[in-house]
Order: structure tokens, then C-alpha cells, then sequence
């Protein structure tokens, strides 16, 4: 059993939070919220309240065996913090399982892990994700190396799939 | 006296696109709102309604003398519509003025018209300016060329000025 992070703030996709934690937890595996200021709440576009269990500044990719980051505008807000960008590098860096889904490959993009990469993310990012030197692919998922990616809120069922088998 | 091109949609910055316009008919200028479909109301991130006069599949760069991009999550969704993004390109084609702030720089990207620019944005979008092969500055309004950029709401005064010039 293993123990994942899930980055988040304010106006995650909600869908995309849920449906993978449930999956994860109903898989035996625990789930650490990492956000900006422990103890804080934040809420998801369509409200969906959740308690942040640590600050994003207190923790490193060491004390976890993978990372979640859901979509929604959640990864806009997260990579204009320094500490978020450089604890999302630290997965990259240790080869540890990232699971990623819509806009998360923002964070992805200031983090600078793309290069090379072949990743799903929702189609407003394409050109971005070109311009981070990496290979958009429009399929349901993707896996290349640690990085597990997806579009959008349809493809939840392939993305918590191939999530699992990297915890297995 | 100038007729300018408003371009958004659902999730615009409020005050982004209210100050500007504001100071854009008290010069006595034209606004036509451009959307996704025409005669359908859209929302700010605070609520403010907006009708959208003409939908942009049906308009050209021919049609106004200068563009106005607000920010807020508007331009993530515009950018995903290939007219919207050849509307915008047009602009810079026929070097009409554009007027981007925050979040506008998300659907110039997309248009593919920064290389070799001079950009301000919203912070977020840093290595996305860089990846396009700008050069991202941190200033409150940068004027290159035909674009005319800042970077968040507390830059608008100097927005509206540099605008305004290009306009007369």
C-alpha cells in the first residue's frame, strides 16, 4: 500500500479530484492533500470543499510514493508558487509515479519534466505542451516512464487504471 | 473614433474587461463584442453579463481597427476554437492593434504570433511566453509593435494609457 500526494487549490475539477481518490483509497493506497497553507480549505469549481493536510513548502517528494495532480484551474494557481513547481520536479528528478490529468500538465510545463515526453492533457494546452518539447497525443491515456497522463474528465476510468497498475 | 473588437467568453476577468471598456467608449470608441455565438449571454468570474453581438466565425480583422483581449479563464476556453485563434492571428497579419492582458497571452500563443515578441502576462504564464519564443517582461504595460500588454488587473490604468495611444 502506498501514499500519494494530491496537489490541489482553489478550482480543481472536482470529477477529476473525486473519482481517482476514491479509486486509490478503495485500492488500500493513502491520500496526503498538499496545498499552499496547511489546515487551509479550498473548494473546486463546483465546490467540493477539501482540508489540506500539508503545505506544499513542508514536504518533499520523499515523503510520498507518488503524485496526483488534478485539472480544473487548481494547476494554473499552484505553478506560480515556487515551492509547488519545485516539489513537482522532485518526482521527475526520483523517477516517482506522477499521475497527471487535464490542465495539469501546466504545472508540468513550469516544472520543466516535458521535454521529450510523450503527454495526454485537455486541448487547450496543445500548443503549450508543443512548445515544452514534447509530444501531445490525443488519446484516452498515456504512460511514459513515471508519468501517467489523460485529457479530460471521460477518460477518469483509463487514467485510475493505469494509475493503479504503477502502484501495483 | 475606432470600432474594436472585444473577444470573450464564459469566465473573463470582470474588471479586465469592464475598466478598459469604460475608457474605451468615453473616447468615444465603438465596442462589438465577439464570442463563441452570437446573441448568447456569457459571465465573468464575478457575474458580470455580457451579450455576444457577433460570433467570431462570422467576422474578420477587416471588420474593426483594434482587438481587446480580456483575461480570466476566457482565453483558456477561446483558444480551443479555431476561429477564435484565426481571428486573432488575422490582427497580427494585417497589424492591426491588439490590446492582451493577463491571461489573453494564453490564445496569442495559440495563434503562434510571439516569437521574437515583447510580452507582459499574468505570471502563470511565464515559460509558456518563453517556450513561444518571447521574451517575457515584467513590466506593468509593454508595447511592441502592434500588441499592447500587461500583466493584471492593478496594471489597467497603464493599459487603458498605452491603448488609448494606439488608437488615435
Amino acid at each position: 500500500m502506498k501514499t500519494i500526494a494530491v496537489i490541489l487549490t482553489d478550482m480543481f475539477q472536482d470529477v477529476e479530484y473525486q473519482l481517482p481518490v476514491v479509486a486509490f483509497r478503495k485500492a488500500g493506497h493513502t491520500i496526503v492533500h498538499v496545498g499552499l497553507v496547511a489546515g487551509s480549505m479550498v473548494k473546486g469549481e463546483y465546490g467540493t470543499p477539501i482540508h489540506i493536510d500539508k503545505a506544499v513548502r513542508a514536504v518533499t517528494a520523499e515523503d510520498f510514493d507518488a503524485l496526483f495532480i488534478p485539472g480544473g484551474y487548481s494547476p494554473d494557481k499552484l505553478r506560480i508558487d515556487p515551492d509547488a513547481v519545485r516539489f513537482v520536479r522532485d518526482f521527475f528528478t526520483k523517477e516517482k509515479p506522477v499521475f497527471a490529468i487535464c490542465h495539469a500538465a501546466q504545472l508540468l510545463i513550469t516544472a520543466d519534466v516535458l521535454k521529450g515526453r510523450r503527454v495526454a492533457a485537455w486541448m487547450s494546452l496543445v500548443q503549450d505542451i508543443k512548445n515544452a518539447g514534447a509530444e501531445y497525443v490525443d488519446k484516452e491515456v498515456v504512460v511514459d516512464g513515471n508519468l501517467v497522463s489523460s485529457r479530460k474528465p471521460a477518460d477518469i476510468p483509463a487514467f485510475i487504471h493505469e494509475a493503479l497498475a504503477k502502484l501495483s
